[in-house]
């Protein structure tokens, strides 16, 4: 008995293994001194040229979003999804991205399946100026399905400690600030692919005309990335504190970076939520505070800055490429979460 | 319809991450910025003191190895396994750890089966002096069966520019010294399941006389951290290489720090390998040459340094706690990878 007997092919999982090396090469920035395939991913922190360095760092995965994947077996835009989202939680505390790396996990490695993750994770670093420094190829037999897997990212950027965004100076009469995204990004799948799928009784090639698309589409369009828009504003000292709207919905990630005594208060008419998530709460017949306890309503990214910068910071997103960030609410004293008006 | 009809306890999970957060508290270094909930843990470098550093990073799993744990249900040492495993991926280009950061996936959460996870996570960064900055707890119903997970583990390290241990000076002449593992660490649970658990239909309780334990306790010996070892010599630029044997064992793992024009020439019967190996080649009828790249046969770290240097390196480990490090080979001119004598 040897090993590939066992259900582990090491020399398909080598073969995908250079293949995958070759597409992160291509992802390598000035800090990246070693070839993948050394035992610890090597970046030289002098090459990002920033001063008191804050290493600024996060781990996630793609949730259930994943088994809409496998239904739709669209692949190639899971990497990005996990980049970005990555990209996003380190960016709120004002990091950029140095690298990346990543852990898949599958049943019997499919290598056309890998190798189309993989290119998503190298575009995803590639378009946020981020290196796939490493990560490991896990083929475990009998613990995944065939033709499934899981993924998970982690990424490290770094920030000067004086330019660190925290909300520590957030203050009552602050502005809240909403920037659109893209769908439902990477959170509430569970709930969404029930209601699409058991409830609504949908396949995934289902056109949905509310949506103007089939329902498989709709729930894989991509977790945006933030960083490019708001890189301009990162050292200004303008923006006080950031929300990245994930699991948990504004309702959990807003007070997440609010001081003690003080509470957000977020008018929810302020902004048109997508027709996605109206659909998603009639199919379902979902309480509304359920909704904003678990999708992200439209809103991808909150933040809070003086009531006086306000106008600048939607002005500076315009400029960017985002003409339909709004505000959304305010910091207001005592208490704590987020009231809904 | 809500989240928690959907298979996601919102709550629960908040509770399990309050007492994560709890465990994860005790392990922060004077380098740790951040509370976890933070949406990037924040890690100030200077703290690390390393002059003009390398960051070296990460990315592991503990592999089938889980399904043992799941038969025996054991699960505060596959924290340990993980930590040390990533600890040693960079350990052996000459990095101290910083921090660690987990992504435990589950089908629904049980509350004590993760706090026991992250209480081996606490323990082993702990022990390495790392601390556990942060990580993703995802529950995905529908994707992992009742009672099942899966755990990756992503490090960071540093390392100053001038003693990156990266195999580049390795000469033909040079001498290769093995360090003892503690068990089969965290590879080949394929295999030895198969054979354990199917060939010889052993139960994880069943004794097997060779081992003078259960077959479940020997499994799940945890991986050893080479890093207390090691660091006495870590900076004094004797040790060339090192070869972290994992997954390929020594075969595919040593000619990963080999320059190109060399081979390294590996004496068998210079180390016995413990009786675990013995008994899984016996029952399992495995052929040698697979043995050798499947499992570590005993020898979890490999060394390469000059000849007249061998003895002092071996001395060092001795007196650092380790008196059974032996010479296990050379590196010889001409071809390439692992010839074994």
């Amino acid at each position: 008995m040897d090993y590939r007997q066992a259900g582990v092919d090491i020399e398909a999982g080598n073969e995908v293994v250079r293949r995958i090396r070759s597409l992160a090469r291509g992802t390598f920035t000035p800090g990246v001194l070693s070839e993948i395939g050394s035992f610890g991913g090597l970046f030289q922190l002098n090459a990002a040229a920033v001063t008191d360095p804050v290493l600024v760092a996060s781990a996630d995965g793609v949730g259930t979003k994943l088994r809409v994947a496998f239904m739709t077996r669209v692949h190639h835009t899971i990497g990005r999804d996990l980049v970005n989202h990555c990209v996003n939680d380190i960016l709120v505390q004002g990091a950029e991205p140095l690298f990346f790396l990543d852990y898949l996990a599958t049943g019997r490695l499919n290598p056309e399946v890998a190798l189309q993750i993989v290119q998503g994770l190298a575009d995803g670093c590639r378009d946020n100026g981020c290196a796939l420094l490493g990560g490991e190829t896990a083929e475990m037999p009998g613990f995944y399905a065939d033709g499934e897997y899981d993924v998970a990212g982690f990424i490290v950027g770094a920030v000067s400690r004086a330019r660190l965004i925290d909300g520590k100076t957030i203050a009552p009469g602050d502005v809240l600030i909403g920037v659109p995204s893209s769908g439902l990004h990477t959170n509430g799948y569970s709930l969404a692919r029930r209601i699409a799928f058991e409830v609504a009784g949908l396949r995934p090639d289902s056109v949905v005309p509310e949506l103007g698309t089939t329902i498989g589409e709709a729930l894989m369009v991509p977790h945006r990335s933030y960083l490019q828009l708001l890189r301009p504003q990162l050292t200004g000292g303008v923006i006080k504190g950031m929300a990245h709207i994930t699991g948990g919905g504004v309702t959990d990630n807003l007070p997440r970076i609010l001081p003690p005594g003080m509470h957000a208060r977020v008018e929810r008419r302020a902004w048109t939520p997508p027709a996605l998530f109206g659909w998603l709460q009639a199919r379902g017949n979902v309480p509304v505070e359920d909704m904003y306890r678990t999708f992200n309503m439209g809103i991808g990214l909150i933040i809070a800055c003086a009531r006086d910068a306000a106008a600048a910071v939607i002005e500076g997103l315009a400029a960017a490429g985002e003409p339909d960030a709004v505000r959304v609410g305010e910091i207001r004293a005592g208490g704590e979460g987020v009231e809904y008006a």
